[in-house]
């Protein structure tokens, strides 16, 4: 726990949606802690706050898990005392106020059948009211973590064996979710009955791999067997792998950003290539909202996807305008006031050989507080551009999310407070224009009830106050 | 979590029995926390592997710990941040196998009434019975912690409210301890039935302190109270001090070994000062076991009181015989084979114009494997000492302690194993004697009962089995 | 100083060659220290091994400077202590055998007129020769940088004052260089007779800059002014900036890998920008070396751009075909032998659904042992591109750079040992082309002697042996 | 180099004056960077702010060094870099302002006749002198140490092999020194004309051993053999060792702190132990200046030897009636103002029940400042102490010393200011005694010639303006 003087700060973020974890795991591989390693380096732009492996060693289950990036987090002596053929792993942001080791995952609790690892991707609507059920009836907790209300119920429910327990909680928790847990002989992955949240099988060899994308599997050179089903539980154990349908799945709905920002351009979710999604996301754009322009640039790294989709589509010269440095670390020492022109071009800075004089379309995957983006054209204007065109190749977004993106609060969220001519004014474009949201499924192929697209359209596919009567503690 | 080579390896402890924690909290300060960073350096003796200091912060209650020494764990911006006027901190050894951040303490628990911080010393010998029963019932554990099966069952019976619920835990606990408790709002500490391990009340200004020990009021400028009695449950809040019987005082049988070693010799426990009862243990030591011979050493630190007390009281000359090297860190690298002559000497030096030549007497407080005693007396020896005579301020250290203490198993304590003669050639002195228990006593000035004196007599005065019956979970 | 286990290396570099550094000054600004903080986060693509500040405070000269990343080696409070109105800074990498604190710069000397901070981009042809004979008449060496070299020769020759010194050492010293020297009352910048370093000034409100890149400028806001011509010295003091020849100019010769690849693509050198320099080394390249296929995809980051140049002179679609983990550290435990399939797709993975079937123009900046290459070929034709045409936007790296460009030695160059036949066989392309010089020259528009080519052609611009006979050390 | 917080400062050192380094090198001997680390451990006492081994290994000559102890500076990898059978380290205090690792030592340059390391104790009075000769010659300084001054005259001396310019530079040098020198091939060791700080020789085994303090020799398991005379220049090398009187002895002047406060207990100088020495200073203080009293304690560590021999021939008790704590580290947060009670007894407690009306003798072996006296006195009256006595084992410290030992200017020394009269008044003691310079003598059974007494009588055994005329820089 360090803290910092007031301009030492950690950089702010983008103005992006923030992912809340991936998670990794492994079963029946001689080098299993090592492959976690791996597979969460994939998955590092999934969350880069804490990092975590759990292994089952021959001194029981022990978890190596702290504050930072993996390669800060893991070096050669961690690595070589997480021995065994299985191993859980996690990487994670923190939500506003938890940034603290304890709530770094995998969480390890013994409870009356042995030692359990948990971690989570998503949020649980119901946590509130679960861990108050819990309380009342007894149950401490140790973080602020969902993964721990998960926990405390498979212990409650969990008279008849741990995969009747994570049934039974599989019934009690809603929201969109994925969870990787692996006991002392068997490694469980599951996702809500929505699919919201992304969590994939792979093969390696004999060894059977969960990861939430599938760049992971690449990474380690392991192949791709199928998604998780929503609803589904799949147990890995000395028998193979076996799947049930622990809640019945509702429908396969998809957390949209996954595609427009989230997950790596590399990996394959639902069997399209994320890349792919967002290059057809900006052709989409380019005639949904054309205009007359000379070059078009993408914000780096992740709208550059949907930058050339829409140069391709308009036949408008797609051009490298913005150059991101990418030593920038994430404890970074802020500009003064008297400094404070530094601060603009930092972190990205602009080519004026490429822009000046230019009409420019800016594209860029989503706009949530709208303060990246004004700085970003004024920074286009200071070189020279002559007219700035701002296409977002996603909807407008209106709605905070509950299953697991930590956004602003809707009153944080421009485009719930403002016309997209305000908007358009506010950050000082000369035109602007989202993707909307037919279009945006255009491009997935998907129909409206094929994806979750709550923070467009304020449709929540599942009840966010998640008030779903008492729950059975007796187990 | 770093791992060594070999040879890197923690520096062998010294034969003595290691005493588990210290607490210290204080409640009604403005500059609470930084008290308690001042208590537990005070403290520091009773536990170096972690630290950790909870508040009440206008955040909630938020706990700073990490594996090391207090002047490793706190700086100035950990401290910042640690704001209330309420704090609890610990220091900690830890026990084999459980070395591990996850276990340092304070333990702070969420649970139906609020956040409640936990620090203890000591051990409960049916903790695992309880734990048993409360995973049976569907509980999670995170740590090893005993003082997580305390948290489990405060919230368990806590009904109607904190203090009933310790109160009820008290009864269900057994074993010796001490703990001191945060709530929101107020400050707690308790002490077993027995009163093996201490806990004092300390008054300062209109502050409220606890401490393991005395040295620590002398260190913030408080005044000593009391003690807290056995079976006591002492809890300061905005009303003031108030204290309860939890438990009936079976009787008031401190640990002796606080006395002999573990305290600090400006420490009053009891009412007597830690090094006077020290210097009496030597007198006594003397009387029992006098020996012709030029000079009285001590082994330091810890028995410099009792070697001057059997000086003055055999009328020989004490004198400074050895030196300690007081820079040797915790991890240290061990001489290899090749230059194994180097290590007898680091740690430990003898003054050759002191020494040679002379009949010497050398007085340790303890002796529990005996392999430190042979090295130094070989160590006198080679530096020209003509007789040593090992004279031990305490009685044959013979079996295990279950209260709180870490010692070898039965099996590696020597002198439950050899006869005091076979000891004698053991570690090679020319005669050895124990102080007899009756004389610890004599020294102390109490009676039989008045001290527990398991480790010497095996006369356990908790039940070891721990097995109590069911106790009532339902709250 | 820490040593790694076997495994735990050093992530291997890219088969690139390494520049040596990054130097940054400004003189009269309140927050000079910040100023060149931010400065070197812009050049740290120009080395990441060791970084560095020196400020004249009202205490004197003071440098901070150690291994890392400049976010590692500076933090709030060494910023703090860097007060001033002038500050020099540098970022480093090492040569082989001298990656130590030592050798971190800026390099600060007192001599008889006080203290002088010196900063280094290159190399001196003739260091050895000038060291052995300041050797002879009795100087020490505490570093194996070049840089002491012109330390000491500044202090020898100095006896009229600084700025003749440093004139005069210009006279002795040979090679590819550019440096930045602060006195306690000065900044100055100078450049070798063939300008083969690049060395810039900029100006911002009443400050000067210098910068090793322009990208520089544009992060704290500041103009470009000029470059510093070859054999230059600029003297900036209260007086303000005046420049000297302080030798003769040979010719404007800039090493032509700082377009090829170094430089950042948002830097302008010598009126040029790279990013456009290397779009049209690729619009080059196609019209030299066109082939047949369906996509363009370049190595990330560096040859994007040329990448984009080739596909759009060809008319191929360019494609986002790999992508890079931007998380790896510059510690990282590489596979084992047992898991060595991991280590393919670790940094850079490829995407099947772009490249499968397809056949593809793959575009590197340069190749230098050839290994890297070989990798990526045959990661494409793992997901299943039909054909893989190699294209550099390079000539064939033939010669070992003297200059300040750290290569393999020529035995390791691939293009000096085999013809580009070989070498596409050896890499497993279906066919691979260099550019030609000529190209080379063509799209930087510039003759023959307006580069430094040596790599290329072997045509050494300043004589590699840099017998220069005995120089006057009575100053 | 990190910044602290106003209230986090380095502890306020205790009232005494603070030797600036320890010396030790080793020679033939496979084990020779362990020793070495194991000898440094033993001095340790002797400069806390940085350490350093350089060793000369199959890479040429590497050094380790950095600020911190030995504890913190070497780990497992650090000294496995430490290959070779010699080896020289350094512990070492900063004085004033150069606090910094560039400070470290050893020394390692590179000069005509190859790589030379070297350690320093002591202080050169001509050293400005010098170096103002050197930089007019064109020396260039990168540290403020003598140690560099050495270092320059060596090179810049040494046409005829090193061993000439290091007894001619021992010719030019002045003040109270002792190095510890180590080529490629050789270990030399060499101590000035008056022989004011201490260098011994060892043997272990074929190897030879250099330490300040035979308390190293001790720790390694080496012998004594004898001390370094005045003036002596020692080299060992592959045909032994063999001594050169480089300058002529003046007198055998050791230094008379290194009895009184520096040294060990058990280390002995000039034949004489220590802890001896110290006994019989507080024997013959007991002497000159008895007191009616019930107990005679002394201030912890230091002073225990002197407050033994006082009680002994005062025939009055010695007790224990101050505790210290061992574990406040470097870096302590002081108490804030409102807390500012907590300082008092943090670092030293007081014994009340030994104590509490007594009339005490206080012993303490030296007073600069007076500051810390006054606590201690305070603090013994706060716990009941009815007289307090204060008994100081040396004369009074009037003048500041040049030849290596770091005090206040004569201005902050409360006996160049004030009377014992007046000192008693502020410090606040019913009376005060210091030794006398004749007693102190008697004590070391030496005549006035034989010690360095500067520091009590202003006399100076080497002038300390240093003005010695040009020195002959040509070599």
């Amino acid at each position: 726990m360090r803290s910092y003087p007031e301009d030492e700060v950690t950089l702010q973020p983008d103005d992006k949606p923030r992912e809340a974890c991936g998670v990794f795991g492994i079963f029946n591989h001689p080098e299993a802690a090592r492959l976690t390693y791996y597979g969460l380096y994939a998955l590092q732009h999934r969350g880069q706050e804490s990092a975590g492996i759990a292994c089952v060693t021959e001194r029981g289950m022990v978890v190596h898990k702290d504050m930072g990036l993996v390669s800060e987090v893991f070096d050669h002596g961690a690595l070589e005392q997480l021995t065994g053929t299985a191993a859980l792993g996690h990487v994670r942001y923190s939500t506003t106020g938890s940034s603290v080791v304890a709530n770094a995952q995998p969480l390890v609790i013994r409870y009356r059948r042995g030692a359990v690892a948990l971690c989570h991707n998503g949020n649980l609507v119901n946590a509130g009211q679960i861990r108050e059920e819990l309380e009342e009836n007894g149950s401490i907790f140790q973080t602020t973590l969902d993964t721990e209300v998960l926990a405390h119920l498979i212990a409650r429910l969990g008279k008849n064996g741990l995969e009747e327990a994570v049934m039974r909680g599989m019934q009690v928790i809603q929201g969109g979710y994925a969870f990787g847990i692996m006991t002392e002989n068997s490694l469980m992955g599951l996702r809500d009955s929505n699919g919201i949240r992304p969590l994939a099988i792979g093969r390696l060899g004999d060894a059977w791999v969960l990861s939430s994308e599938s760049c992971a599997f690449d990474t380690i050179g392991a192949e791709m067997v199928r998604e998780v089903n929503p609803g589904e539980l799949v147990v890995i154990d000395a028998n193979g792998l076996r799947a049930v349908q622990a809640v019945p799945a509702k429908r396969r709905a998809l957390c949209v950003f996954e595609y427009i920002y989230f997950a790596r351009p590399d990996s394959n979710l639902d069997g399209l290539n994320v890349h792919a999604v967002r290059k057809e996301l900006g052709r989409q754009l380019a005639r949904e909202a054309p205009v007359a322009a000379d070059i078009v640039i993408g914000v780096p790294d992740s709208s550059i996807s949907a930058a050339t989709g829409f140069a391709e589509q308009a036949r408008i010269p797609y051009e490298m305008g913005l150059i991101k440095n990418r030593y920038i670390g994430r404890t970074f020492i802020q500009p003064s006031q008297k400094v404070r022109q530094a601060g603009v071009r930092l972190k990205l800075n602009a080519l004026r050989k490429v822009l000046q004089g230019k009409r420019v379309v800016l594209v860029d995957d989503s706009l949530v507080r709208g303060t990246t983006s004004g700085h970003i054209v004024k920074l286009l204007r200071d070189v020279g551009a002559r007219e700035v065109h701002l296409r977002i190749s996603s909807p407008p977004y209106r709605f905070a999310c509950y299953y697991g993106i930590d956004t602003s609060t809707n009153g944080e969220l421009i485009a719930a407070r403002m016309s997209v001519a305000e908007i358009c004014r506010q950050v000082g474009a000369d035109s602007l224009a989202f993707l909307s949201a037919a279009g945006l499924l255009r491009a997935t192929g998907r129909s409206e009830g094929q994806h979750c697209l709550a923070c467009f359209s304020g449709e929540y596919v599942v009840d966010v106050h998640g008030n779903t009567g008492k729950f059975a503690l007796e187990g």
